[in-house]
């Protein structure tokens, strides 16, 4: 990734390409508008399958060695991508059986793309050759800059050969059917298998399923698709292994476990549409942008996807307003993006998306979005200089899919709409809005050198998780943890012992049961200093062990007993927090926890509306001060360095009107 | 259709018979309670299949020669169906693949009506010789009075013959694969065909689709079905050509293109069924008279289905209160109906429609619904020299099946709730409020004579309408036009050149960029003269050319910018409205549009609850009065000419009662 | 059942046990903890065919050997499953056709129970295999009491071999072919049969479905299912035939027609979960155990399952808060249970329901469920002398199957909102609040013995459930009958002759049409006396003929009309009621007409939140008293007798607590 650092010079600043669909005497005034508005990377071939292998086996190759040479030429590097998203027509005609199966037992069928089933032998075999062809011929092109690996994997399918592939997935992670019965306890409703071949993909999804088979079959999933993704970069690095290779993810995406997916990949890239009609949408992007350093060890990620304006997927697609591209573009920047990238470069005329804003609209380059794309490229250049450097946390926040699986995937819990981003996000927000960084960790992540971890909600937790949990804790770190967390083992069975079964002694209390509240229900709860709050939604009928209470039900049946736990775990602190409490309690919970384990940040005071985050390297820091408010301007107190963007010293403090920026780069203290 | 009215004396008057449902005693009851109610027409045998052809090849026409004598004794003509909207269950059980193939992948099943693929070679098979039968036997009969083509023709089918009959339609319209390819942008996402047989119809509707392929996925249906209205029509007409034929169509009906099918047949028909518990259904049920009335070119239409009280297939069903049958019959007769038929004479005991109500219902001739109606057939009676007469108008609105198809059979707009109707709707409510005759015309209409053409959201339209319009305008004609009109051409593919692409010369502006608007945004919207109203739902952000502002934003983001536009173009004046204005404002602008073309209705002044309509022949013209309200009376200036329904002269004024109703014959001046 | 009774020492205590899915060693825990809360009854084997029979042909019986010996030896009776709820995998792997076809065209696929279609020849097969293994090793096993066959019968499919059934079930009901068309009303939308083999399940219920094909679907699926019980509970009374044979049914279910089912079985069983999130849950419990006690003609009746706190099937779960699982248990005896079970005895670490509670929870013995547990088999000890008693009614509520069906299964009606559960609590709730014993009854049930019988909704009713009803009300019987009664005849016809076809005679008028409401209407109705009160949803439009206006309509185009009729029948006296009063109305008209027919209760003037209810045999009675109410105390007017619970002797007056109850013995008079 350094070496594609060097070569773009910093940011890669561009977008999807899709030259396919347009006259030779368009692709000249791309080039012309390219380099207008900045452009050093694109995108390209990411649905040119058909295109490229019109009939089996012939190839059509001509006109991407133009574009190849053309961009070549114009200074553009690209991002090559196998088509292997978009099998052609030909290809599900001759073959049916690729298509996936969907949850209601009807194939997903041509019109869309990801219409293949990824244990599909028929579907990998076309995919590697296609891939094969095309690492033959642009491996060693010197438009060459990186290769995208498909795209957006994603389809869950509940065809005959997922249900092969399931079965030997099963057999390596289980050995024996007497331990996959015991794993997903099958004695209960007698689901005794005794034969491999008797087990299947839970082809339709009822509402009432065996939780742990339902688990092994997204994690299956995964690794399905995962596998597809590996065939493929195994191909293109056996030509040459020196271009980094990457596929795209997407935000908040249930299907695939970006965890086990990271280490596979030279750079993480994200797709993300942040709906512009909800407030809050760039704090779940800071969120993601977070997990996407995490992902992989705080190393800069890409940003591969966004959009110059409205999309068109939604229902109701409302415009980003003047402003907001460019101040969404430079929050993921600060958050360590390496790239800005969109999709996609012009605006099509036909096809499903032809309402999907582009860097290049519809009304062309006069127009807003043109010059505000432009207008980026130009700051981006700019600020060149941070490319490479990345960010550092003391607070770290537990994200995993296995616990999200647990939580969403099957019914049957105590109450049945629990959902996990929601409460990610609720315990995110404090930190975000006290301009604390934050990294993300899965349970297998190392924790050392953080102060503070956070784990909301972490139902579905394996042993090995817990344990590196408690050794944080005894270690003497803060621990802040919500309710129905440790529930039950990785093959979702209750942990025996009482609730909650792993946590029990990092608590210090015994959960007698769980109590979800009546829609209409609000609580009273009284902290120990005399504040009082609301609760909602779920209460812990809870018995204190070594635990002492830091606030109690003031009203309602359990008054009297503990909402938020303290417990002095080894050298450590744990709260825990049995009820959910309205959300300026919790947020006050949290910043408190922060606080007294000795987490401050700098910017301590500054407004929530102005995110404050810092780039570093050894040399250098960056500070990005974005002002997401159009209305209200603010100013930081702020000494020293150089705001990149006006190329003016900071000298106090720094003034940003409504959805104003700056990037003040200082020599490191 | 002249010797039909002869025949009739006037008004058809009667409804569908079912006499295979009963025993033959009731049917001298029929004949005797017919007359007493003044019936003189009956449509007749509509889903008798399985009652004459009983098994494949054995017929049983008896009960049917019977029927048709009695008939034809006491004075009443018969409407004959051709029975093919029922196929026996023999059919289907010897051939399932007749059965249409649903959205959803399951076929629909046998239980309801219309339970065939009408590109099923097998279906059309079996129709053309059971109409072969018929028209054999009773093309002479001297009760035949009219051809009733099958039944509200409407199946959409995903069968493979389906996918055959597209292929051929796909082959018609485009000759190539490359045309066919270039038409659908198949370039984007890599939809690239490269043989015909790997073109299946859009099997299972996902919401992200191919736009061009799914419209032409509906007018292939539309015209799939209409293959089947004219094999039926020409074996009838081989018979005896002087016998109209027709088939009968539905109020709004998405499914089939009725401005295709109307030149077809010899009368268009209308089964329409405004719900009681919509306070506004007069109104669309106006607007459907109008289009009924305009798709023959202004010749009489058959009201052919309504219901006397009550249906019975949503979820409430409100019965129609004392009046309100008669008034609705009136109304569809003021706008050029030359018949008043129902479905069904006799309420049936079992089936699914046995609630639905009808002309003898449950509870017999002793019953509010039975006295309404035969004071109805007594009423049409003395209507007689109103029938074949016809109604004039200087305003037309634009209404057409691709239009409407391009908004709401694709996903993947700006936003994605558009109602074509309603927007129709509200454009011709100002109008039907202020007493203006309009006629409805499709893009391929002659627009000559017209002094305003309002446009309603014509989002998809092809360049010879486009043409159309621009030379109305050219001529002198004043257009209104809605937002998002002229925006993708008859292949759903965006015009270039900026938004509105078709339009942009018309109403002198480029739109940058469609703004849709979040549920709870208001503006203010400021005329030029001072007027202030609110907007919501959608903005256009326009950059004015030619035209200038009539309204402009007063708040928001847009603050400034045009709302309403008024451009002069050629001899013409176009008003564009690029929101979504408050109808009282969205009235005014038509109203001035309309009064500034020198469009008067000579009832102005009369109120809005009192529809007031004109039919004319050479000789009279007819006033119908018609008094929607049920608690307020009105009284409404006239002077000369008689009071059809009591005989009385009028002078200086007509005074109706609540739900009241007048017919004023007076000679042309 | 005297024998079974005599067996447990009075009420059968315990729950559905699964040892299979344990450790032996938890067994011996199990063991002790079941002394400790007082079992006396297991239901054993319920899920476990895979655990007897894990390959075709080759059994497990060891396991089951070593637990009923363990049971036997702590003093615990078995009542033992036939395990054919829940088919082995091995068996739909080997015989996928045996899965159940759902109304979607897809199978119900394994993961669930169920799974099976109960026409399947195959499945009946197996099912009868390994009930006869059961039977043969178990019959005379001294631990078994009673012989529990599957469970929670319920499936329907849509399969083939449900079509090759369903035509047999055709052929016995109707012989011909041409009582079918008739009956199936087949001449509406040409359908007429002309071969048995024409005949399919309807097998994709689309909205619009001939209702008498609907019906008798519904009527062949609850047959089906029984003919699977008659054959398990013939094969194990072959081997011994002193063993009660019961099996579970539920609350409310729709797909069985219990009052078919009753006879066969020697005590009837219900699986109740009244969610405690619904004030008014404890109410529609009452209405089903009195419905429980009456399907055997007034015998006790088991209540087999129930929770222990939350179950974990809704959305939302909450729990059984203190002290309300031991009212709800006494509430079951007060009204003739003699069995007090759960589901289950440990609860499960995994498998769909392992967050429904057990009488042994995830937190073990210390723990507030399991206190309250065994604190309620203590008392159901002190409680023996009450089982075996039962109760006697004065009033009568009718509750039919084929009345529900022809109201919820199939559309077309003039609303399509029934509920007739809703309805039927609507008149069953005055008489609980009034402490009035109710028996249920059916269409088919004897009358004498009444005074006065409620029809709510009887919407299809056959000839002799009319004539029953006619000669209650000529005897001398009080009739309250809602509206939309005797409409429609068992066919799902219309019945001729003006609605009420049934009832005209009986209600002394004659209904014109019906009138749906819309939604926001409200009636104002007056009554005789000058009360006055509202209606909605729905009006009769009726003309009295015997009958005379209790109360009329105030407002509205109906006013003066009847809204509330009485008529004199015969020597007896029939209240129709022919709106939907505000239920406050609905009351007084019930109470009054009580009142009228001379029935009191002895409970006059106790609070409503106090249900009192009486059992009793021919030496003594049981007074139980259970203050509902978690807030207020209660003071109850007694004089006599002993409380059982508390043995304190009971003199002018009981007093309750919050929640508190009281059971008084006393010598009858």
């Amino acid at each position: 990734m350094d070496a594609f650092r060097r070569r773009v010079g910093g940011f890669a600043f561009g977008g999807d390409y899709n030259p396919e669909q347009w006259d030779r005497s368009v692709w000249q005034e791309d080039m012309r508008l390219m380099r207008e508005a900045g452009v050093n990377t694109v995108s390209l071939g990411v649905f040119a399958w058909a295109s490229l292998e019109p009939e089996p086996g012939r190839y059509e190759f001509g006109w991407l060695d133009e574009i190849m040479d053309l961009l070549h030429d114009n200074g553009i590097g690209v991002n090559l991508a196998t088509p292997t998203a978009a099998p052609p027509v030909w290809l599900t005609h001759l073959h049916p059986e690729v298509f996936p199966i969907m949850a209601d037992g009807q194939p997903f069928g041509f019109g869309n793309r990801l219409h293949y089933d990824p244990s599909s032998p028929i579907y990998r075999e076309y995919a590697a050759r296609i891939t094969t062809k095309l690492a033959e011929r642009y491996s060693f092109h010197p438009a060459l800059a990186m290769w995208h690996i498909s795209n957006e994997y994603g389809p869950t399918a509940y065809n005959e050969a997922a249900s092969v592939n399931f079965r030997r997935w099963l057999q390596r992670r289980y050995g024996t059917l007497e331990a996959l019965n015991d794993a997903w306890s099958t004695r209960f409703w007698g689901q005794l298998y005794t034969g491999w071949e008797q087990i299947e993909v839970p082809n339709i999804p009822r509402t009432w399923m065996n939780p742990a088979r339902r688990l092994d079959f997204k994690r299956f999933t995964s690794d399905a698709l995962l596998e597809c993704f590996i065939a493929e970069r195994d191909i293109v690095r056996s030509f040459r292994d020196d271009i980094p290779v990457m596929t795209n993810f997407m935000r908040f995406y249930r299907n695939a476990d970006y965890w086990r997916w990271a280490p596979e990949e030279d750079a993480v890239a994200l797709d993300i549409y942040p709906n512009p009609a909800e407030p809050d949408s760039h704090v779940s992007a800071a969120f993601n942008y977070d997990l996407f350093r995490s992902l992989k060890g705080g190393r800069p990620w890409l940003l591969m996807e966004q959009a110059a304006s409205a999309v068109s997927q939604w229902k109701l697609n409302v415009v980003k307003e003047p402003g907001r591209m460019r101040l969404g573009s430079l929050q993921a920047v600060s958050r360590a993006a390496d790239s800005v990238m969109f999709f996609q470069w012009r605006a099509s005329r036909g096809g499903h998306e032809r309402f999907h804003s582009a860097m290049l609209p519809h009304s062309g380059p006069d127009s807003r979005t043109f010059r505000e794309v432009a207008d980026l490229g130009r700051e981006l250049r700019l600020l060149a200089p941070v490319a490479g450097t990345t960010q550092r946390a003391q607070v770290a926040i537990l994200f995993d899919w296995d616990g999200w699986w647990g939580l969403e995937e099957v019914a049957g819990l105590p109450r049945n709409d629990f959902s996990y981003t929601d409460t990610v996000m609720r315990h995110y927000t404090p930190l975000w809005e006290r301009h604390l960084p934050v990294d993300v960790v899965s349970a297998a992540s190392p924790l050392d050198g953080y102060q503070v971890l956070v784990v909301p909600n972490a139902y579905l937790i394996g042993d090995e998780g817990v344990a590196r949990i408690e050794a944080f804790a005894r270690d003497g770190g803060t621990v802040v943890m919500s309710f129905f967390s440790g529930v039950v083992d990785d093959c979702n069975r209750v942990r025996p012992g009482g609730y909650p079964g792993a946590f029990r002694r990092l608590i210090g209390a015994k959960i007698d049961e769980y109590w979800p509240a009546r829609p209409d229900e609000v609580f009273a709860v009284e902290f120990a200093d005399g504040r009082r709050a609301t609760a909602t939604w779920w209460r812990d009928d809870l018995r204190l062990e070594t635990g002492k209470a830091l606030a109690t039900y003031a009203d309602g049946l359990l008054a009297g007993r503990a909402a938020v736990v303290e417990n002095h775990y080894g050298a450590g602190r744990v709260i825990y927090v049995a009820t959910l409490l309205e959300q300026e309690a919790l947020d006050a919970v949290v910043a408190d926890a922060v606080a007294r384990a000795g987490v401050r940040s700098r910017f301590e005071g500054v407004p929530a509306h102005v995110e404050c985050s810092v780039r570093e390297d050894d040399a250098h820091e960056y500070v990005f001060l974005l002002n997401h408010s159009a209305r209200e301007s603010a100013s930081v107190p702020l000494d020293g360095g150089t705001d990149l963007l006006t190329g003016v010293p900071v000298s106090g403090q720094v003034v940003l009107g409504p959805l104003g920026a700056a990037v003040v780069q200082a020599p490191r203290a």
